[in-house]
């Protein structure tokens, strides 16, 4: 039995909240259940320094979570002097997962950054990031075709993401943080809207867990991110 | 003529949502029209090292500014390692002004910290944190005192503040960014419920000001606050 | 009655004692009694990146205490890694105190940064600085001058400041430590040689204060800055 | 083909140098072809500060890599003042991995340090690492038991790791540089003795990859890992 | 012939002024012509942690330099973070030659910390820093004795420092700023009231240098170091 | 009697492995007994910043320590921030040493970084450093020569280190761990294969010594260094 009472495979309620940053050139509030993250996403005219000159653009991510996002309040990473490794994982992570959707050469010698902040946070806040990025992302691509500024298209895909695991022995979906903090397994998975995998990350947190459990996993996830897919659609529809 | 077509005692549109943190002990999402911030009161249970064995507690306050809250994104602080001089003169500031309204001693050896993130930044980001931060910690210690945590009376009035300045020759209250950025002479004000000052800031742009237009900033100011005192009275009814 | 037997408008002796610094382009060792600060103005050749291109200078400060300058020793600032808040608000205000009375287009595009070290602390080391950088400021001006480096006149009027406080219910002028650490109210004006105001911070230390008092203070400044103004005539002579 | 002339299966030459660390309690050179990593084992008689109390201990790692390992000098960490990013997943990995076969408790109230540092690197450094990384850490509890410092048996497995990719479309094993810096998808593998899977991190580095091309991945890996078991049993023999 | 018109053997003029900082429990400002340091010694009523109940104290030192001391003005340490190596070596050299003349067992568990701030930079500042700093040592172990608070005689010796240098093919003593920019070799020694070598670094700057070039060094540090004992004696009788 | 037994004179047995880094243009493993130090050059195709457009390269070194070189594990510098004093004085001086026997205006505008690495320390890793070091600079002028990339003879000489020290009143030649903890005097040299002084570092730990004992010290540093210059040749023949 799961602490919400939720089914195996039932993900908690998400929304998708478009223009929620009045500046930003695309913006997105996700929320899957409590945890709640505010995605922005902003261009900036030059390509880093090392993809200078070579007709590409990139795009990036930085994540931080609000100090009382948590149950305990949390020190902010600026009063250590350097974003925690924790940090540097989940916003390496949600870059290259929307990297994979994305013809960066279609974007010219420019960066887009999406900033994914949480307000809120009750676990899953990788996933719920990279899902409401991928609509900020795609608000901020819509703006610069607007403009004309991209050279074809440069949105490829959707992605989406979702955090499976094995809690008390069973495969469940969308974890959140009463089911993150004592699982037995807990496995991250990153996946396109056609079903191809970007990225997956799997953790034993008790025992190593078996390839039959890795599948069952893969299963939920894909069903899970099927769905967030469709979400995503109906948002920037 | 402002650009917001305000009359010049005319404020901004505020509103003051609380219990907007489900984890924190006492929340508060305030506007000042399209300056948002996020006030999230945290108690902690032991004082700062400096006030140990004092019998007394402590009150203090973090600001932030999401990334994206401007109208061009701005590097996280903590890529520079540490907190702009900017950012710690204002968290002082509301520290300071918050501590002003509260009898430390009935806190017992406990700190409460209010962070202040700018969700959304258009001028009087300092102000409106204030403002709302009294709110967030007027929740905490509701919460405390319903706990038996507190001696007493730990709150002996309302703090708000507000910034005024001299715009185009003519005193206005509630400067918006359009103002705050090419006005000649900018003052914040911190007041009481009962209007005593607790602080005042006030810097020339650009020509020296005289006394007359410090009190006539002073009295927008006085008028000003008590209008945001009243908002917080409704707020917390 | 005042720790110093001074009478309530009283300031503490002031010296300014300019040429103390070989090799700098203008400096002045100020002393406001037993605090003294040694100020040093240098030129750079280059204007601050942000400002390139644009035909204007720029005129900056930077503060620091020796760590025996104080009753304590101090920790240096450089073994925790970066400038205090209080180390950078300080810079902050002489650096616009300073800009407020010169012309940045006289300038041309070159930098003048204005070293005040505390070499001793007895309170006011604030308005000691602003008042001793105008005087390196001013020599430093001269050198420039004299070699046909500026574009008109660059300095507009004269620049000084004072802790004004409410001391056992009084308004008192120029603060020293034992006023400082106890008084109940304690303001810094900073006021330019025509008698404009070009800062005031006023902040209650325990009960919040009146406009009343804030006038009285206001006025024990004036009187003050006038006599200083006084005093940078004749070192700069 | 792959740049080694390696067929899809066959791994680099593995050897695993016990001892090499004069004054380390356990020491392992490994080399996985031209990666070579020096991984040391060090025992503190307490434990990390937020296990205190608790009567278990703890096993952690760190990584660095010298700056000559690399084709190209990459500068020293400690001169940008923080370990990157990467540094920090790998570490963090290397830790979970070796922890997923320790009893803590039978270890009481200490901490084993295990430092990899690569002084060569040609691909595959992480997974180098932890298959170094437990033979030192076995010598490490060899020693321990030898002075009686354990409560029962503290390794409970062998865990080894291994990278795989698919390479122009083939899925092979163990990765060196040429292929890792141009394969599509890349994914580590850490696994037990017993067959289980410790951690599973699959990136697509171009297109999404399948679940198909995850399970040969998975094969490989199986099949390297259990080499390596073989291979770390006659190092410890 | 030496820029200075000084004979090689002959010293700048140099003078000990005791007593400078009003707070400090010693103080020196030292002058070597144009190079001034103000030194002052500062009690902690604990030992540093590392050497807490072995019934010793410690003797350190700190070493800075205004920005404007020298002909350029340089950065303050502060803005890069950390102290340069060159002023880490140097007040690691002033603390070694400190204690080397010091019974640490007669201060009982606490720390003096003397502090070096350079004024004025004309060349041998580390030497000056020293000389000075043992007057500043001297009286505060007199103002530590006449309150009971030494264990015996804490002061063992004189030391004092001259740097000495290879100019223009001849040995000279008590380099400048112009002889030590442009000297062959350069050679700081520490040598005690008695005659004894504290510390010898000798530097060839461009060509290496004799056994009998060292000599000569030497001989003109003995005779200095002696002289400026003289005045060490003077200046505390 | 020396802990190792060895006579005053006598070095340990000392071994110097060229080509020990595969990717670097010139290496070395140095032993020093059980002190072993990975010494590897590397090109940089632009000068230093500050000497740009001069026509000349520069040498310089980085030092570092394993964790797990010591006796007790030592912390990462990393983990601080920034190098110790004690690595940034090593550093310097290993630079220093190889840029006496350099010409720069041979390299060009083009930088030589030869990082020394410790792999086991067992005292005397800086002496090791610098004689190591020379081999790996020597090796990667060779990999430049035989590209053209030299104007003329860059290299003018050898140069080699040793530390001497007085032990229990005795002058000893190449202190290792035991003896370098508890001699009365450390000292040491750098000389050039034709005998000149590069850099002579005797520090007192104890007593302060005599002109005598210095030039004891010398005479077996002289000696060892002679000794030290016969091998590099024998690894370069």
């Amino acid at each position: 039995m799961r602490p919400s009472n939720r089914a195996p495979e039932a993900m908690r309620p998400v929304s998708l909240e478009r223009g929620v940053a009045r500046y930003a050139e695309g913006s997105c509030l996700v929320k899957f259940g409590e945890t709640h993250v505010l995605c922005a996403a902003s261009i900036e005219d030059k390509a880093p320094g090392w993809l200078r000159g070579q007709g590409r653009g990139w795009v990036t991510a930085e994540y931080a979570m609000l100090p009382r996002a948590t149950h305990q309040r949390t020190r902010r990473e600026v009063t250590s002097g350097k974003p925690s490794g924790r940090t540097q994982e989940i916003q390496r992570l949600i870059g290259r997962s929307l990297r994979a959707v994305v013809d960066l050469k279609a974007l010219g010698e420019r960066q887009i950054t999406v900033d994914c902040d949480v307000l809120q946070a009750d676990g899953g806040t990788r996933t719920a990031s990279i899902t409401g990025a991928w609509v900020a992302l795609h608000d901020c691509l819509q703006w610069m075709k607007a403009r004309d500024m991209l050279k074809g298209e440069a949105l490829k895909d959707h992605v989406a993401a979702i955090s499976c695991g094995i809690y008390k022995g069973a495969p469940v979906a969308d974890l959140d943080y009463a089911e993150d903090s004592s699982c037995e397994t807990d496995a991250n998975f990153v996946l396109t809207g056609s079903g191809g995998i970007v990225e997956v990350q799997g953790t034993a947190e008790g025992a190593p867990f078996s390839e039959e459990e890795l599948l069952a996993l893969l299963k939920l996830a894909k069903d899970g991110c099927a769905s967030l897919v469709e979400l995503q659609k109906l948002a920037v529809a």
